[in-house]
């Protein structure tokens, strides 16, 4: 099973992480700089690419934007909590970790990771059954940022939780119904942030895991926030606690 | 011209919203509790209904997830600068606008609008030429918080920025190369908050005119965030701060 790259940004940042690949297509006749930093990218790493017409890019992408480049690539590999919290040790942090269950929308999942690693978290927990997995969609909407984010997969949420509590983690749910704001709940310690799915939020089993039921203040009669802004918020305010503490 | 509005959330919104509406197609043999209390909220409202198959329902919707409903109504009206700061004056709030610069994807503006809406925003202001428009994307994507917020439209970014200053407002705008970080900005008094285009972020006129740049910390590898993403974060930081005012 291969997975699909395009996009410059994209195949870029898979090239220069030294992801493992092995093709890469280009558009016969396309010339911009950003496909000259591609080839230049893949001779150096010794990958080779073929020239194909646009019509070609265009069905592999399944007509996405590809701007004239599509890589082929080992599918991403998955990384485990073990890692992600031995990485938090390693920068000698408080592990700072998103759980997020169940998203069914690629560009949520996607969002979510670029976030993750912009706020500085240590990885992404997402079920193995039952969420959106990594596809291309999720690479090229990560923005590049998949390939330097540890994303683990676990068998069931509930037993992560208690792994991750095991580990010293407290477990911040956010829910409609929570009663304490999120800017009242400390978030400075080793935390695990629990991102529920679009439609439905948390799943009761996981809410009844949380330590803390949190929620964004709604101040107008919008009754919730998309679930990529909702994880965004939540975790830049997880980065102003952390940040003011120092 | 018409705008479609589909989905049940999004026409219930519009039916409640009392927002004018010309039309309304049901998918003959869909049976919910949700298209129930559409019909219902319709008839209260003296707007018929007509029930088609399927078929047309996804052609009306360009495939869009129509979940068996779909209004046709008139195109939404957009509002002025004046009457979002009527808004705050009226409300007795120091106002708080949002300015969504020449954004391309509907998919964050509509986000961006919910946000605004939930984050206690008097109103959001876009460019006339240069951004996506109010389509049914938009709407759909907002999930109903387009009945509830003003959207103003420009002509010049630049000198709605200058009557905004005028009116007593501080302009913070959002920039990579912003040298304070969004926690160290106060956002508590009268305040506009500029969101840059999905690629370019704001014109350099733009940037000239802003009180405050601003930056959210980047603290992983990668090296933004979604538009919507940024703009939930900044909105939301102002939120924090006005409520802990209060």
């Amino acid at each position: 099973m291969e997975d699909k790259i395009f996009g410059t940004n994209p195949v870029l940042e898979a090239l220069h992480a030294g992801r493992e690949i092995d093709k890469i297509f280009i558009q016969d006749g396309a010339r911009h700089s950003r496909l000259a930093q591609v080839t230049a990218a893949a001779k150096k790493r010794g990958i080779r690419y073929t020239l194909v017409g646009k019509a070609k890019l265009d069905e592999l992408s399944e007509g996405g934007n590809h701007q004239g480049v599509l890589a082929l690539a080992a599918m991403h590999s998955y990384s485990s909590v073990e890692e992600i919290l031995a990485l938090a040790k390693e920068r000698g942090e408080k592990p700072f970790v998103i759980i997020a269950e169940n998203l069914s929308d690629p560009h949520n999942l996607g969002s979510i990771i670029r976030t993750a690693n912009a706020a500085g978290a240590h990885g992404v927990i997402i079920p193995k059954n039952r969420s959106v997995g990594l596809t291309s969609t999720v690479a090229k909407v990560a923005a590049g940022a998949l390939e330097h984010t540890l994303v683990a997969r676990c068998t069931n949420v509930s037993a992560c939780i208690e792994e991750l509590k095991d580990a010293g983690l407290w477990i911040v749910g956010t829910a409609l119904e929570g009663s304490m704001p999120i800017y009242d709940c400390d978030m400075t310690g080793a935390t695990g942030i629990v991102i529920g799915s679009e439609g439905e939020g948390m799943s009761r089993l996981t809410r009844e895991k949380c330590d803390f039921l949190v929620k964004i203040p709604m101040l107008g009669k919008a009754e919730s926030l998309n679930a990529s802004v909702a994880a965004g918020v939540i975790m830049y305010e997880a980065v102003r606690q952390r940040e003011s503490k120092k």
